[in-house]
């Protein structure tokens, strides 16, 4: 699969801007023969826009997510990408990711488990539940966003399911550099799964972000990735060698769940 | 604290020779101001020995054990070290590591849990219980070897039990340069704890190891680490940054246990 992570600072607050840069960059996508597309945390409506999320948040299936599909269609590439949920039960809305595929239709819908610092926690609703892995072009699957990765327990719970593809739209700061450089590789080493990790470029509304956007490989290596500016980065992931990579850190076969049991107490 | 890491070649199936050159290198500890020093893995009689592994190993408080406290009341330093363990119940070795304090007295023993490859899975009973955090010099010390530290639960379990200091005897090859590269300052990171691990240096019996033991803090730096070849590292971890760095990196506080039961499905 040809993936293509788009890192962008964005128009915080303005859909219709960001959607007009959407069609661009799958356009380019397209054209460089990406099948799927990734998007950062909550590109759709903006991050740094704490007074407006309430406003811009909208259902999964609402006008964005509709125009989006239209998108997808239009220029035969999935997508992936971070938005404010509203919440179906009329509170605080969700920090949300979902895929779209080429047909338009959607293949899944995640909330945001792991919520980070004060502004998030007064914003959003934790999401309740991890999502199963979905395929998609013959890959299964995950999504997290942003924080939830840098918990091992979370990234585990998918590999256990058998996803070998983990998409994660994040929005992170400077401070937190170690995040794409150590615990995104490790993450994919230790799981034996592909990571990509999609994030924002610059400053929005005086908040500036690392930049740093990468994908990994089962191997532990870092098959691409981005300083800070807005870009778009292709990278084929082959899973060709993904029997070879098994035997040499076989993680999965060798767990000792039984002894496990202290990760789970609350 | 300050740490002392003994990356050393070490003579393979000679406690002898072994245990004077442990004499010298405490003494060297000793002068350094180190406290603790931390050898590698089946340091004791080798690791590259299986034809001699059986015969090598004697209990947790056998002659060598014995003569390593002598050596730890004469320097005033404590050792953490890896050695071939005696099955009380008959059965084959454990790849275990103890650590004797200045008193000379054992402060924790640990039986390896996670074993690494077929030679191991052959020669040694597999350990069958995590061994709680211990107290040495006001710190909580937990140990792993090896391969144990490339399994995120394992050392999540100590952290949730207070562990600040994971002490890892190991005999890590060339091809494994992931481990200490990015698996141990992510361990180090996401569970807000130090991280030692102390590996074989040079050939033993045809068997290249990789160097490369480092510490590792809870801001995922490395604050030392060495290459290839026989080494002393004196590394000073200080804990005055500790409420800080959990500040930065909270998550210990904001994991959701309730979400992470595949872990522990058998």
């Amino acid at each position: 699969m040809r993936l293509a992570l788009w890192q962008t600072q964005g128009f915080p607050a303005d859909i219709d801007a960001n959607l007009a840069a959407l069609d661009t960059q799958l356009r380019a996508a397209a054209a460089g023969g990406a099948q799927l597309l990734l998007c950062p945390e909550l590109w759709l409506g903006g991050y740094q826009v704490p007074e407006a999320m309430a406003e811009l948040a909208e259902a999964m299936d609402g006008p964005a997510a509709q125009r989006i599909a239209a998108l997808c269609r239009t220029h035969g590439v999935a997508v992936c990408y971070g938005y404010a949920e509203r919440n179906p039960s009329g509170g605080k809305p969700y920090n949300s990711a979902q895929v779209i595929d080429t047909n338009g239709q959607r293949v899944t819908n995640y909330r945001k488990l792991h919520l980070f610092g004060t502004m998030e926690r007064e914003l959003f609703s934790p999401g309740e539940q991890l999502e199963a892995p979905v395929e998609l072009n013959g890959w299964r699957i995950a999504l997290l966003i942003c924080f939830d990765v840098e918990f091992p327990e979370i990234v585990r719970s998918h590999a256990l399911a058998g996803a070998d593809l983990v998409l994660i739209p994040t929005a992170l700061t400077p401070e937190y550099r170690a995040v794409p450089e150590l615990i995104v590789p490790t993450r994919a080493l230790e799981n034996q799964l592909f990571v990509a990790y999609c994030n924002h470029s610059g400053v929005e509304n005086g908040l500036a972000f690392l930049g740093g956007s990468c994908v990994a490989s089962p191997d532990g290596l870092r098959l691409g990735a981005v300083a800070n500016g807005d870009a778009l980065l292709l990278v084929d992931l082959d899973r060709s060698r993904r029997a070879e990579w098994r035997e040499t850190f076989p993680y999965m076969q060798w767990r000792r769940p039984e002894l496990y049991g202290a990760l789970t107490n609350g």
